[in-house]
């Protein structure tokens, strides 16, 4: 089945193929050649999915397109401070090939005007022009994702009619803008506008702008993500020429037009657009590119303030350990006990992007609770990514809640690295693990807070206890002679800490009584590997593939040193002929136990689903 | 234990509450009266929480500040067509008291130069100026939230020193861009700005917009949702006078300011923030305002362009059928068939807000799957919104997968109503009950699913099936005289259609064989009432309180008519005298089908967690 995605972007190509106003641009004889009807539409989301129909791997030049691209170069090799001295910010009313420039400073208004452009041309290092060009060729083929080059007949056109924006180098040179010959910028400056790309290539580098500078077909970074927002800014406020204030009103994206029929536009965080469409309106810009633009805002709501709340933000669910636990399997008592005082470990699973507006929600959600808490999990297992803000408001909370006395543990941490960083900067390596606590899922993080809760309960634990045949669940209700009569029946079989004491797969024909230590009930291999279950002494294991007769589905492992005590399948039946009546006593302390376990799933079920 | 966002306020706030540059305007002597030490800060998310620093509940007047929301308000009174032809929206770089109307027409350039908000005050309708004066006050007050009135004081010193501005008025009407008396609609703009706000208000107000038009605190719609992209853009490109291309630079926020030492900063879909403090500088902008946006801007990365990418956007969780199922016990026969073919039924759990960018990666999902699918369920069940093109985004979608022959069925759709309104609008209303089906939740969506499933695969079912006493899985493995024997022991009980069979909090001493009919079992009270599972003929129930000795802990009610098979405690213990081979295998049986439960129970879990 087609996307419906390309059957919308189809039948706007064909709603607007038929429009045939506007001239194909003449200045230079080689854009002249352009067919007007070459017509592409291409939508790339910042997750990478590509939507493209008609002309859209026709080449063209990008021509004015690679202005923000450029001044994203040159903030990158400059630094911010650097090029705010030789190119402002401030939109001009004037057209694109005005010289606007400051009266006193020469500082050209904003790097979208031609000579701003040149301007920022004149900030790409490089000691010999072919050096720069590279540099200009590479930023952009990573923006891209593929090898961009020039188109040479079009730059030597340009180079050979392109007077005005000679005047415009050595105006730039009187003005000490520029500081050494300006022939060789305004060369690049040609060069620049010269790189030859697609509709579909312009798609994908507007999608690396939506997506912080973070090309998603590649996944590499075209431009270090804190230039970003300069680039859009002033695409924002100067991208279309003295058009600018109309365009954000009806459009509603930061978009460039280039003369050869480009334009992209960005949607910051959801996606970039790519048109080509070579006939042009009085202002220079696409005609049918400004058409698709505009349905495109519209028809699919893409203007950056026409936004919903957050709402939910970045709190994905919120649990407690009265009703969700750890597999770590308790003992009736216990399990009594986390029912009773589980509320006291909320468990807070985050999720998408971590910015300061969702991760408040998520900040709000804890405090609301705060007072009821004693333990706090932070799961950050559906996190997509983290910024410094988020990470620091994270971080305060933590503090905050320590300072209280209260435990914060967090999981998947490794979804948020700056958070690390954060504390480590904030506190030292040292202290920070103090309080930085991080389990890897969690599972052992809510065994490690149901531990030290059931410990100020009075419920302290060893993984060596040892448990007498009486204190077996299994055996309630069997008196003194039973239990004589049902331990002759049984083996013994130690195991070492880290030893294997059923494989998956295996025959099931054995049910294990754990005398000492702990076991751990595993699926899955090493890599996926996840714990269904912990038992310590005292519990059983093994009876539901007893009971189906079928082989093991789980591995056990022993987590200390054990003693299992061991009921064959052969000793259960010859009890069942001798003893019927103590079978009958095991069956339904087995049965118990399963309903136990049964219970405790659905309302764990009830909570997540 | 107070918010971090607090104590980040107020370390904002003490940094900033030093600086002694600017001046308090003195054009109007009420305002020189302001005391220069005054300065509020005030943060609201667009989910409605409040953080407030300092002098956040000082009164003062809106004044300019007051362009964008009169502006809203001519937008909702006159429609988007007519205000346009009386007010541009292009930025100018003059002074915000400049007469900057176009040469031709006389149309100011944009709403937020004083000729643009008095031709923009001129829309505000009605026949006496006291009624134009209250629908401006009254849609105020719906911004933020409380009611809000005119500091008369400071309206009557505007209204004697304000000269200019009635100049500005003839000027406007000598163009008939005003087609009456100028003077009325000068007082009214005089009375626009003299209405009386606290720093808090602003932020509320600006949350308002932050939030599409609906205060996030009292839930009421302020402005209609498509004027709020409009007000924004105005104030983003000619917001901050002369100075809008470094603003949004540097702070990336719509804004706007007002001589009395007021600033709003909008992000939207996130947070707005209110400044006050009175000194300005040159542009006529509050110098703690402007610091308090940039360090915001900086500190918590509010820049509107410095965006990540959606990446799983609206998918919250896909499964398939293999693995969870409904809360229908199935048998071991169709258990078998549904591991095997579940697959085929594929459940998309929807999340946050449906917008075109993040939509489109559940329909990425669902197509990347459709070859494997006969069945899709769409749960919107944690979607907070849904817009148009999502809608009808999801729209094509179904309509693609019906007609490829494959079921699309849709949960919680009471969150989406537009959803279900996009299919009556493009199929009537008849023709959409049969594509766009609908189910209160995932449970009885998905058996639905399985149902069909099943069918195909050669299984049908009938509500009022009959099991022998053979049939029933609780007796697998007995011979003829023992089902006899066993059979003696039971009652039999019927009930029609909707009786309730076993009461939540009843004892426990019977277990139910159902020999004909389906029953349901449902915790909580009518209105939460969660379905914990059906059960269909040959199926056995109420067994685990059996083996608890506890209360039962659900209602179990019929959904047709049911015959059951009663085994009672009591009959239970004279067998296990009587006969303790013929209880052994019950009891055998009962854990088996209990592990069965148990096991999917956490396979179930697994997929949830």
């Amino acid at each position: 089945m087609q996307s419906p995605i390309v059957d919308f972007l189809q039948s706007l190509h064909d709603e607007l193929k038929g429009v045939r106003d506007g001239e194909v641009a003449t200045y230079i004889p080689e854009l002249a050649k352009a067919d007007p009807d070459w017509f592409g539409i291409c939508l790339v989301t910042a997750s990478g999915q590509v939507y493209e129909v008609g002309d859209s791997e026709i080449p063209f030049t990008i021509q004015s397109i690679s202005k923000p691209f450029v001044y994203g170069l040159a903030l990158e090799d400059n630094g911010l401070a650097d090029v705010l001295v030789k190119v402002g910010v401030e939109p001009t009313g004037d057209a694109f090939n005005s010289i606007s420039l400051e009266p006193d400073t020469g500082r050209p208004l904003n790097p979208m005007i031609n000579a701003g452009a040149i301007a920022t041309a004149g900030l790409i290092p490089g000691n010999v022009l072919t050096s720069r060009q590279r540099r200009i060729l590479q930023g952009f083929s990573a923006f891209a994702g593929r090898e961009l080059s020039l188109d040479e007949t079009v730059y030597r056109s340009e180079s050979e009619t392109g007077h005005r924006n000679r005047a415009i180098g050595h105006m730039l040179r009187n003005f000490d803008i520029l500081t050494s010959d300006p022939d060789p910028t305004v060369e690049l400056y040609f060069q620049q506008c010269s790189v030859s790309v697609t509709c579909r290539d312009l798609g994908v580098m507007a999608a690396t702008l939506a997506n912080r500078g973070v090309n998603p077909l590649t996944g590499k970074q075209a431009i270090r993500g804190e230039y970003v927002a300069n680039m859009l800014s002033v695409m924002s406020s100067c991208g279309m020429y003295d058009w600018a204030g109309e365009w954000i009103y009806k459009v509603g994206m930061p978009a460039k037009s280039g003369v050869a029929g480009g334009i992209i536009a960005v949607l910051p965080g959801q996606l970039g657009i790519g048109v080509f469409s070579p006939p042009l309106d009085s202002h220079g810009n696409s005609i049918r590119g400004i058409g698709v633009c505009e349905a495109l805002s519209q028809r699919l709501d893409l203007h950056l303030f026409n936004r919903r709340g957050t709402r939910d933000g970045a709190v994905r669910l919120y649990f407690d350990g009265s009703r969700v636990n750890s597999h770590r399997v308790r003992s009736i008592a216990e399990t009594a006990l986390l029912k009773e005082h589980g509320h006291r470990i909320g468990a807070l699973q985050l999720q998408g992007n971590l910015v300061f507006a969702t991760t408040e929600t998520a900040v709000h959600e804890v405090l609301k609770r705060s007072d009821d808490l004693d333990f706090l999990v932070l799961d950050f297992g559906h996190v997509l990514s983290i910024n410094d803000p988020a990470a620091r408001l994270l971080f305060e909370l933590t503090q905050g809640l320590v300072a209280e006395g209260k435990t914060v543990v967090c999981t998947h941490s490794d979804r948020v690295p700056l958070l690390g960083r954060v504390f480590r900067t904030k506190l030292g390596a040292a202290a920070a693990v103090e309080t930085f606590l991080t389990f890897e899922d969690n599972d052992p993080a809510l065994e490690f807070c149901e531990d030290l809760l059931l410990e100020r309960l009075g419920f302290a634990h060893s993984e060596n206890e040892s448990a007498a045949m009486a204190d077996f669940e299994l055996l309630a209700g069997f008196d003194e002679a039973e239990i004589t009569r049902f331990e002759n029946l049984l083996g013994t079989r130690h195991f070492s800490a880290g030893e294997g004491i059923i494989e998956a797969g295996a025959e099931a024909d054995e049910l294990f009584l754990l005398a000492k230590g702990r076991v751990s009930v595993f699926v899955g291999t090493d890599g996926s590997r996840r714990r269904l279950a912990t038992f310590s002494s005292g519990m059983v294991f093994g009876e539901m593939a007893l009971f189906d007769r079928s082989p093991r589905s789980a591995t056990i492992i022993a987590d200390s040193e054990v003693e299992c005590r061991i009921l064959s399948l052969e000793a259960l039946d010859q009890l069942g002929a001798e003893q019927p009546g103590i079978k009958i006593k095991l069956l339904e302390n087995l049965g118990r136990g399963l309903s136990r376990k049964l219970r405790k799933a659905n309302v764990e079920l009830g909570v997540f689903e």
